[in-house]
């Protein structure tokens, strides 16, 4: 085949691109497929890609020629330097109107200047969050798009068709101006990061805490993945626990202890702190990945620090307390994804993005790694309310979030007493203790700054008088001596 | 007084300049202030500095040339755009060979360009971090230089007889190429950031979890500043706990719970995840800042979110719960002394700086905002073993964590219960506990990872077999379906 006969283009044919084609291949779009290593372009046609609506090309000048105008390339390669690259690739064959989507984990603040970029070369740029791993880009991934929205009108069909099916309706919706689409994909991501080291903690409190064996455990997600926490990641970790190596023991345990960070996940963290937000459960989320990284320090640590306390073994009601965790996943799970928002509450208003809190509950309700039960409460919850503050405003959230107090705070209990680490579960907990208390003890930070760097503090409402008039800056000589100049340009 | 009559030019006459000059006018030199709003210059000169080796300008040029070669000129200005202008300003007048100073508090990764540009100009450039507010930059500072080395031989002497002084020892040596010093004087602020809040966490339990009221808590903090608590920090929390308003009720209990958090805190947080390093305490310091900052939502949520437990109030006994309240801020302080030099660590290799961790740790036993009876002990490990991997593996160290966990497990567990937040404690036992263990339920995470997204895993070196080789990535079909391309290119 030749001349113009592909509805969209695809570069890089790694699991998510291939599988991303095929999906549309089966959905009706013919797809032309291109590779850096051009015989992966072949290999692909003669195997995968058989019988399929797919065809290929052996060179960008091909591969552009064979697309329908608008043209519509996908690029699905590695995020950074590589589509800057593509994008000069492809540039001086492509006319005005033509889109360039990249597919990949780009870094917000890239798809930004690359939307400005190619808007000044009248070329349209969407930036989309993919998710769903291999599986999800085969059979129906939660897309994310964002950046030019004139692009929109011309991607939606293949999109939305490809996309995942929540209830009939599909996982994928325009989500905003330049970045957003993978700003949303990035939060995504941190709070898949806080998902997984929460069942993380789980687990291992069923197996160190409670002494129970992988199939007990997964016995216990069986049960879970049937009610409130029923989703993706509770799923496929009963069939990990279930999943034994060829010598009938389970092979997770025989998995190194070590996992990567430098990801998303930490973008998020930094991100949150950029803005001032307290997203403590995917910041804790990343540092026990980096702490999970020293596994050689770990190893001479745990020869040399050993397990203290008062209690050396559990007590209680077993039965109660396997209550107690779900209730504990639940809570800081519904914190995580509370947090999420207000994250992205934040970018927007900093970022003058209109962000639809509704479709993004939608977007992450089927396909993505993060899809659950959870996300359907979620979007109904913006769907009943779209300026609700925060998710644990919600009648909905606001009753789980009650009712899963008493458990949550025995399991974090219960854990410190034991020795074993709930960074997650525990960083949940003092952040709701901390959001639903009106006077927290900043007062004495604000103090201390003032007395050893005359930093100024403020006066609560409920306190001021003439003397500390309200929204002051007050500096008190705390010490009778030192002098009376404030720090205007010092911060200590 | 005309010609160069002065060791050393201070440009910024804020509180933190003003004091420092007259520091080193106490010790014999002949300082020159300078100030770009020139009027503060009189006002200087005609009050605080009256009778004080300190002389004036009115104009730059007039402030370079009362200047003895080589010159030095320290900028106390605000960090960021301020400091380059001053750069910009001093540079048509200095010569090869002159020295300008920071003394503000800038991020590294200025000093470091800083550096090298002036390096290029012949001039050298110190980026000094400088601790200790107001009190401290008037009687002894602790001061971190970093930078171009050949400068420390023309500023060791004054900035030695101006520095704090611990047991006879200056708390002023150099620290490292660069923007070493400013690098230390980050973490050192991180550090003071995590010590503050675990403060506030301990007065907030003592007053909402044990119902104490601002006398009995000043008390606790006059014993624990008799103990391996003794510091700065501690001091001035029981002098803010007993100052009292005209009206007879402490003052600090009127004062706003809103901390700022944009500054040198986060940068810690920031360098921490880019680094990989697991600094939860301070990451937590700066996200409760971060929470207290968002007053108007705690105060919606306050009505909106109760508590619910199974424990309403404190039981057991009080004198022995205060005793294991200053054990938890104890162990949660070693932790948290134990990352920051692990992160310092982890820089001097990325960074190709040579950090003296003994030196470090001498800097800030003194002058500075973390001054304790504490760093004398951490001093004393660091020169002990300067090769120290951890300082939890110090003897010293090692037997104060295993005392104090006991107590530290109850309080953070009580805390839980009661509902009172304590991000701070609670991870830096989480930290602990992870820390500590050989199998940190990340195999977990790595299985979910190849799960998903065809991430591959390793295994663990004792489980290592001919079907799966140590050290080697592995890629399990858990499914039965899907392929066996693994994802080198894209990370979900």
């Amino acid at each position: 085949m030749s001349g113009p006969v592909a509805d969209i283009g695809l570069i890089g044919l790694a699991v998510m691109g291939q599988n991303l084609i095929m999906n549309m291949a089966d959905h009706g779009y013919t797809v032309c497929a291109f590779n850096r290593t051009v015989s992966k372009v072949d290999a692909f046609l003669a195997n995968e890609a058989k019988g399929k609506p797919i065809v290929g090309a052996h060179s960008v000048e091909e591969f552009v020629s064979k697309l329908k105008s608008p043209r519509r390339v996908m690029l699905l390669v590695q995020a950074g330097k590589p589509v800057d690259d593509w994008i000069e690739t492809l540039l001086p064959l492509l006319e005005a109107g033509d889109i360039i989507i990249d597919g990949g984990n780009s870094h917000f603040p890239d798809s930004n200047r690359r939307t400005k970029y190619l808007a000044g070369k009248g070329i349209r740029f969407v930036g989309s969050g993919v998710s769903g791993g291999e599986e999800g880009a085969r059979y129906g991934p939660s897309l994310m798009p964002g950046g030019s929205e004139e692009a929109w009108e011309h991607i939606k069909d293949i999109f939305q068709s490809i996309a995942a099916k929540s209830d009939g309706e599909a996982c994928c919706e325009w989500v905003g101006d330049e970045g957003a689409g993978h700003y949303v994909k990035m939060v995504h991501n941190g709070i898949e990061y806080g998902d997984m080291q929460l069942i993380c903690e789980a687990y291992d409190i069923m197996k160190r805490g409670l002494g129970m064996n992988n199939k007990e455990i997964g016995d216990v997600f069986t049960t879970w993945n049937k009610g409130v926490l029923d989703s993706f990641l509770i799923e496929i970790t009963r069939d990990i626990m279930y999943f034994n190596d060829d010598d009938g023991t389970p092979l997770v345990e025989k998995i190194l202890d070590q996992a990567g960070q430098k990801g998303t996940g930490k973008w998020t963290a930094v991100n949150a702190l950029d803005l001032g937000m307290p997203v403590t459960l995917i910041a804790e989320a990343v540092l026990a990945r980096c702490l999970s990284g020293i596994k050689e320090q770990r190893v001479t640590a745990s020869s040399k620090l050993e397990f203290v306390g008062r209690v050396t073994s559990f007590e209680g009601d077993k039965s109660q307390f396997l209550d107690d965790l779900e209730q504990a996943l639940y809570a800081s799970k519904i914190i995580s994804y509370a947090q999420g928002f207000m994250l992205m509450q934040e970018a927007a208003k900093e970022y003058n993005w209109k962000l639809n809190k509704p479709s993004i509950a939608l977007m992450w309700r089927g396909g993505c790694i993060i899809r659950s039960v959870f996300l359907k409460d979620i979007t109904a919850a913006y769907r009943k309310d779209s300026d609700l503050e925060n998710l644990l405003f919600d009648d909905f959230f606001n009753k789980a979030i009650h009712k899963a107090q008493p458990g949550w705070r025995d399991v974090v209990a219960k854990a410190a007493l034991l020795g074993i680490p709930t960074p997650a579960f525990s960083t949940a907990l003092s952040w709701f203790d901390g959001y639903r208390t009106k006077d927290l003890p900043a007062n004495l930070l604000q103090a201390q700054r003032d007395y050893f760097g005359a930093h100024t503090f403020k006066i609560k409402p409920e306190a001021a008088t003439e003397k500390y008039p309200q929204g002051q800056n007050i500096h008190v000589n705390w010490t009778g001596r030192g002098g009376n100049v404030s720090a205007s340009t010092y911060q200590a």
